[in-house]
């Protein structure tokens, strides 16, 4: 690790760590999430893979020089099993969340049995079930993207319908990568609104199908994005295909949501919430 | 929301609740993330989008169902900005790891402004440049999978390179969803071992460039599961492939790391700490 560079933020930027024995990416999820509470600017950076006492020395090391060049505390959010790593950590400058210790102490004795501290068990994973069906639902996302295959839609946890741009691509591989789905994805085009009837593969998988809409200002503001000025992203060409593809999938009843206002993330809880139950245990 | 159903899993098993005014997905992550640490199985309840008193009050009926069905404290973690929502989530049966109100005081006090207990905050981002880059890094990937595009290379923040399923594509999508990477891949195939060259629309990116490996014996089991018996699969074309694109890689001086042990978040945060300063701010 190098010495830190000159911080070429304004001052009142205040420097975030995230250490972790692991990738430190729940430490940054969970600092990312609180710190989204305060009106300010935070420079992040990022010490994963501190699984000694010697890198903790080395992480306690760029937290005081980032104290002494920024004149201020950083925040340090750390992920650390191993009670000696968060100790060493802690004991430099800086305000600490220390995410582990904070709550594991309680829960040992709510649950009455000791944490095995056992360091990056969360994402060191490979050779389990769960790892495996994440890759293999990522492949199938993958090879079911965008109606490019009819095969295996009975394997399919979701398939997803909507007008091209609606959002269904990043809502599949997301739905993949963070909870195993294998999401299948098809677009309903002009074809479809001129036979009034869904892409012959899927009225057999209906009750797997959920559709994406998007108001078509928003649709043709994406579309305008990637092939501008063409009939394909016109506000009146976005207005028909969105009005008829609600039609349709009023018409079969299917169940849909408008991803106009909603991130990846928010369209895939709520779908989650639709059609699944919490069948997965860890 | 509907009664809970009768706990199909083994006494043993703690329920565990996320309780979250978004989607839950930073409670989650942590939960899991502190769970993993507890030889114990655990039954998750997801409860997102809980953003009003009465949906709280539903929440916490169902904690308090899970109690009195269980016959033991569940586990809430929750991420509720609202304190008045917190407090009714509290004062449910339960043990309660409520994580913004633990460390969002503290942190008022040490910043030294008032959180803005705005919800949804941190998945409601549609708008933002941050999001934007996200999503077109998401469509960069998919095209630039498996090297079906040379278009654009430059644009891409990391292009990387290995034999077929050594984990390219699953780590490519990661760096765009989780961090907005744009991530190329291409494959090293028999035609480059023969010209005893990368693929032609590389070399003027060397910078970017990226290897993964994987050891013989494991890519011939992950080839195995998709073409069983086949050539393709066969170890010793495993260990011919996987010797030749490490000789390339090192004649080349391409960075390259061993996917064998390790998951997809692991391959992408040493990729992103070798490619990549931190140079995000948020």
């Amino acid at each position: 690790m190098s010495t830190e560079a000159p911080n070429p933020f304004p001052p009142s930027t205040r420097t975030v760590f995230f250490v972790s024995d692991g990738t430190g990416i729940t430490a940054e999820t969970f600092g990312h999430a609180v710190l989204s509470q305060f009106e300010m600017r935070f420079r992040p950076v990022r010490l994963p893979f501190i699984d000694s006492i010697d890198k903790a020395h080395e992480a306690a090391r760029r937290i005081n020089d980032s104290f002494a060049m920024d004149g201020q505390n950083p925040i340090v959010f750390s992920t650390l099993v191993k009670p000696e790593l968060s100790l060493v950590i802690r004991q430099s400058k800086g305000m600490h969340m220390d995410l582990f210790q904070t709550f594991v102490a309680p829960l040992e004795q709510e649950l009455g049995v000791k944490s095995t501290h056992t360091i990056g068990r969360i994402h060191n994973v490979v050779d389990t079930e769960e790892y495996k069906n994440r890759i293999e639902a990522i492949n199938f996302s993958l090879a079911h993207d965008d109606g490019q295959s009819h095969k295996n839609l009975a394997e399919a946890d979701v398939i997803l319908v909507g007008v091209s741009r609606s959002g269904k691509t990043p809502t599949s591989l997301y739905l993949a990568m963070q909870y195993g789905l294998k999401a299948a994805n098809y677009p309903l085009i002009p074809d479809d609104f001129e036979r009034g009837r869904l892409p012959s593969a899927l009225p057999q998988f209906k009750h797997k199908l959920f559709g994406l809409t998007i108001s078509p200002e928003r649709l043709s503001q994406i579309r305008n994005e990637r092939r501008a000025g063409s009939k394909y992203a016109s506000l009146e060409n976005c207005r028909f295909e969105v009005n008829e593809a609600e039609m349709l999938m009023r018409r079969e009843g299917i169940r849909w949501l408008s991803s106009t206002t909603k991130s990846i993330e928010e369209i895939a809880t709520t779908i989650l919430q639709e059609i699944k139950p919490d069948r997965r245990e860890y």
